[in-house]
């Protein structure tokens, strides 16, 4: 299986940076320094929200805090988060198809919510995708509910950003990848397709589906046969079944 | 498919109840009646919450709202909320047992969030389960998050609210149904398992898994084989992947 580089931190220094990130929880703070001597004031409201939300507050000496922060002025508070570490297509693509099984990659189609982007990462990288393809704009945050609902699991499945969905299409298919794209009013079914190649599996946004640039790319369209009137299940649900049916075909 | 009664509706009389209702979401409000003529005073507050939160207010006679409301003190402000509509256990197994594929039923083996249960109804009814079996006590609401996550999948699919687990899987065992487990350690896995019969899955607490209670009762656990370190699925996920199965090999 892939790995990714341990996520990297960063540094949030002043109170007023610490206390908006507190109150947005974005980006997500896991600790927070504070200089140790420092009069309360302040930083009084810092502990009252570090303690409300669960997250340990440490005290340093004023120079340390400087070491880790040169020239920049901290005012005794800091807040260390948790930037989150992606990683290249280039690298995504490698490990995808040196792997000995068949590459899998799972491209997030402008995925609007948080919570569904997490459980997306979590359950592509449960049923073991090489990676997963996000793209830059119009999508949603690596943000705390996404951290809350992917459980952790982007530290096991690489995440790359690109700019352009559709030229990234291209790239995947030059390379050797089908690009398979998923829609409840497609003629073939999940269980139908062979999965036994080399495949991009791209889920469409929560409303609109698969954007018009990316079906451009698809090879094929499948769809997980619903079974009564409910027409239409949650992306990470949609994406586990067929995720779920390509890992049993490839081992069966 | 199965059919539910259409959800009925119970009222909330005076300010207070109807205040409480909007700011917790629970019960989830879809109307609120306003007697025509009252002061402005106390029922701003509640025009302001409806108004923020979507929720259409109408103007009412005021005898009218006693007419609904006999001998209760309801001071010109009514919600109308919608009331979840339980069905017996007794009709989920007798449908299950007539229809002309095998019955398939889902327990909800104490799903603490409501979010999850609404997703695991929306995927169980898509996936055209015969209905859902939740535990009186220890059980996420019927509140707005699970409604959210529905997405209005309970109209489809009926929902039984049992008092006591294991007697409930005694009784369906007794009637014919094999009661399957999940867990992640069980070496069974669900590409194996024949789910050619009347099959009750239970799906367990999103931490603590299948109740002991309920493990007494099953006679097969099966597991999604996990393909990398992530050994775990949001468990409307889990239950997606596992009904996409039992689809799959049903209609085979």
């Amino acid at each position: 299986m892939p790995n990714t580089m341990p996520n990297t931190q960063s540094l949030i220094p002043g109170f007023h940076g610490v206390r908006e990130a507190l109150l947005n929880g974005d980006p997500a703070i896991r600790e927070i320094w504070v200089a140790s001597g420092k009069r309360p004031g302040r930083a009084g409201e810092i502990f009252r929200l570090a303690k409300k939300m669960d997250i340990p507050v440490s005290f340093k000496h004023s120079t340390d805090m400087d070491r880790c922060l040169p020239n920049t002025v901290h005012q005794g508070i800091v807040g260390v988060t948790e930037a989150f570490a992606y990683t290249d297509l280039e690298q995504v693509m490698e490990k995808a198809l040196q792997d000995d099984i068949y590459g899998l990659i799972v491209v997030a189609d402008h995925i609007a919510d948080q919570g569904n982007l997490g459980s997306l990462i979590r359950t592509s990288a449960f049923f073991g995708a090489h990676g997963i393809v996000l793209p830059a704009d119009r999508s949603a945050r690596i943000g705390p509910d996404m951290r809350k609902r992917s459980a952790g699991a982007s530290v096991h499945i690489p995440v790359a950003k690109v700019v352009n969905i559709a030229r990234t299409l291209e790239l995947l298919t030059k390379k050797g990848f089908w690009i398979i794209g998923t829609s409840g009013q497609a003629s073939t079914s999940i269980y139908q397709f062979d999965w036994n190649r080399h495949v991009v599996l791209v889920m469409g946004n929560e409303q609109k589906g698969v954007s018009r640039a990316a079906l451009k790319w698809c090879h094929e369209i499948v769809a997980i046969p619903a079974q009564s009137e409910v027409e239409s299940l949650n992306v990470s649900v949609s994406a586990g079944a067929i995720l779920s049916e390509i890992v049993r075909q490839r081992n069966g």
